[in-house]
């Protein structure tokens, strides 16, 4: 946990904002139950919610606390362990210790929270959209047909995208984990095995140093279908292994990467030209990564790139300016260059992906790839991004444009034939976004260069 | 997954157990959906619902089945994806398939279980109690105000609880996979080192081998916690370290051992002294489980036996028999003997702990220890039970004990006051009762006498 005066800090901006856009009456915050997997007694790992940590820190399970926008005065409801529960779990900290610990001072059982809504009626009361159907069960019980709350939502928005220093701290910590744990599965690559076997290396290594993965491992010779979490395939030669994989620290900071390995330690020469388009992709981002554009931009100019690239291998012709206009960048990297990235490894999303990512005024667009894209804000320091561009050759993707004429002109179908067995590629970074630039997170890198990889590979 | 033959018998076995019971109408079974962990596109590892694994064994999210009792009928509810889909999945088998694959003539969307269920207004539904939040819910929106099928339960469990054959081969699998992951941490037991990373070095087994732990590892240097699931400590000479791990294999069978190290390599002569009690309580309860004796018995034998040690060593004193009638050993062993295992850990334990472990006029004791016993039946070929006698020095318990009088004259309260540091010890095996007695799972057993312990260590 953080200093008891970094929630109070937060807390209080957090009431100040509310207050500034003229809101009142009481904001509720409802922390996570253990997740069952099979029945109540086998749970999955403990995560709290990640507004709760960042406001209250509380690591626990069945926390709720209401705060009052308009007295500033905050409680903590949470029941104390019984004394006969004290033989099964050993002596435990008060609940009112652990609330004075992080600068609250009332604190109450959790029955007392109905009578404290009840008390209320009348006033508004701000809730954040619930991330689990525990918490959808518990909010609907508590105010049946309440609408979570917009200004709530982008008040902590607000506060949540811009990192704080011990923030960074952390992320840099969980960036280190997950540079060792990338490193360790690259080391491990080895035609014959089960892809299975490098994913339970590297979540070994995300929970003897850190609270786990942070999202659930992408490991796969089949970077082309990019929703795949199936690690059933033997390696085989000539493949391409895409690994997307991050550690959450025991802070709950996240962070994400993204390497691709030829699994026979050398790229072809097809594979080798189309991993130095997706490299030069992911340096120009960075290089573009400052206060003041925005991410679609980085998106867009990434996306250029990237049709420069194929139109000189001949898989795409045309004026590169119509082609980024016409979409065209989407057949090839049908997702978005990057995502906010802190207590979640898609931060906040919980939250509504359009709030976290776009501003007033920035509309999400329609088209494949730029539609995905997670992240379109002005950049501005402390914002903490991934930088993450892909090609993949997805035959079912290009049957589509081939037959509904979605690629125009533009696309050289023919040549993609000779791609259908490809897969994909895909190099992601994380970025902190700082007062006249970026730097990246971590205090190494991950070999990305073609050459940098074969080199590491053949140690 | 089974073959199909092995699902159809299953179900036509519910079926007629249900007719035979006098019951009608329909039996309704939802699969589980992803358990969000922060945001739903990033979840927990996905797990199906144990009974639907057992009666349809597709392993896959959003699945629901409607059973006529009366006229045999069977029909699968699931979404088929979509077009644009495959573009992010890859190509898919039609639900159609994968129902035909496990037996089921008609399938149908999701959205036609409404409707299955709207036509049968006025006939009985049965199902299962559900095991998780989101199941609650389904249910509660598919028929409000609805409760679980007793007949339903112990239909299901009258079916689940006898093994067949190729489960035990696949608790055989999962076994031997817990006695390797458990072989390794013990050999990672280094003084100076966190829990943690011993408990990570586990998982990664677990997830390179199988599904992954079958229940969150317990690994503690305070055994007399029971409820202890924090790994935060830095390995300590002269203490006793608890491990009770198991995997679930890829078909989701469980294994559950527990061993218990000194960790600095030979026990104490005090350690020593304990140890051996609770392994001639292993050893016994295994010589004593066979068809036809009540798990019960088994409890009560051991409880005998470890006050007869704890009397050896002047810890408590007076007639076995009446010490025993007393619950004087649910002061050191506050627990039961041993639950039954298969698909879940504490298997089943979802349908209700004493349907499954009591029979008709057994009722369950509220003694300490006895009454936590989750199995008590009559013992029968093809259960698969835990073996796992423990005994714990817990500080807040011999004071309750001593301030309520609990002990009687039984117990030697000043020779305990050396023992509040122990700790504790439990050695834990997985059983199947055979046609004339009983054989442990696994094709080898972890060290457990105090001598082995000791020589395997010092490898």
């Amino acid at each position: 946990m953080f200093s008891k005066e970094v929630y109070v800090r937060r807390r209080a901006a957090l009431l100040e904002k509310m207050r500034s856009e003229g809101q009142s009456g009481l904001v509720l915050f409802i922390g996570n139950a253990e997740a069952p997997a099979q029945y109540k007694n086998n749970c999955y790992k403990w995560r709290q919610e990640s507004s709760w940590l960042y406001f209250f820190g509380i690591d626990e399970p069945l926390y709720a606390a209401v705060l009052d926008i308009d007295s500033g005065e905050e409680t903590i409801f949470a029941n104390d362990v019984e004394l006969d529960d004290i033989i099964w779990m050993g002596p435990q900290t008060p609940v009112r210790e652990k609330a004075l610990a992080v600068g609250v001072k009332n604190s109450a059982p959790l029955s007392k929270l109905e009578e404290c809504l009840e008390k209320a009626a009348g006033r508004d009361v701000h809730f954040l959209p619930p991330s689990r159907y525990y918490n959808t069960m518990r909010l609907e019980a508590l105010l049946p047909g309440k609408t979570p709350s917009e200004a709530l939502t982008k008040a902590v928005i607000g506060l949540r995208i811009i990192k704080e220093d011990i923030e960074i701290q952390e992320i840099d910590k969980a960036c280190d984990l997950g540079i060792q744990m990338h490193s360790v599965a690259r080391d491990a690559i080895r035609l014959g095995i089960v892809e299975q076997e490098i994913v339970g290396l590297m979540e070994g290594i995300a929970l003897a140093k850190g609270w786990g993965t942070s999202f659930p491992t992408i490991l796969t010779q089949h970077g082309e279908t990019l929703h795949n979490h199936l690690h059933d395939k033997v390696i085989e030669p000539g493949k391409l292994m895409v690994i997307d994989a991050g550690v959450e620290n025991n802070m709950h900071y996240a962070s994400d990467f993204t390497r691709t390995y030829p699994t026979s330690g050398k790229f072809t020469t097809k594979q080798r030209e189309i991993y130095q388009i997706v490299f030069e992709c992911n340096e120009l981002a960075f290089s573009l990564t400052k206060p003041g554009v925005t991410y679609r931009e980085v998106h867009l100019a990434t996306a250029r790139k990237m049709l420069e690239g194929l139109s000189a291998l001949g898989l795409v012709k045309g004026d590169l300016d119509e082609m980024v206009a016409a979409g065209i960048a989407g057949l090839f990297q049908p997702h978005g260059l990057g995502h906010n990235m802190g207590l979640d490894v898609h931060d906040m999303e919980d939250l509504g992906e359009n709030l976290v990512g776009y501003e007033p005024g920035q509309t999400r667009a329609r088209q494949l790839g730029l539609g995905s894209l997670r992240m379109a804000r002005h950049l501005a320091p402390g914002y903490v991004i991934t930088d993450e561009p892909g090609i993949y050759f997805i035959p079912a993707l290009i049957e589509k444009f081939k037959r509904e004429g979605l690629g125009g002109d533009f696309v050289n179908y023919q040549a993609l034939e000779g791609y259908y067995d490809f897969g994909g590629i895909r190099l992601e970074d994380d970025v902190l976004v700082t007062a006249d630039g970026a730097r990246r997170l971590g205090s190494g890198r991950l070999p990305i260069s073609p050459d940098d990889v074969e080199k590491a590979m053949a140690k």
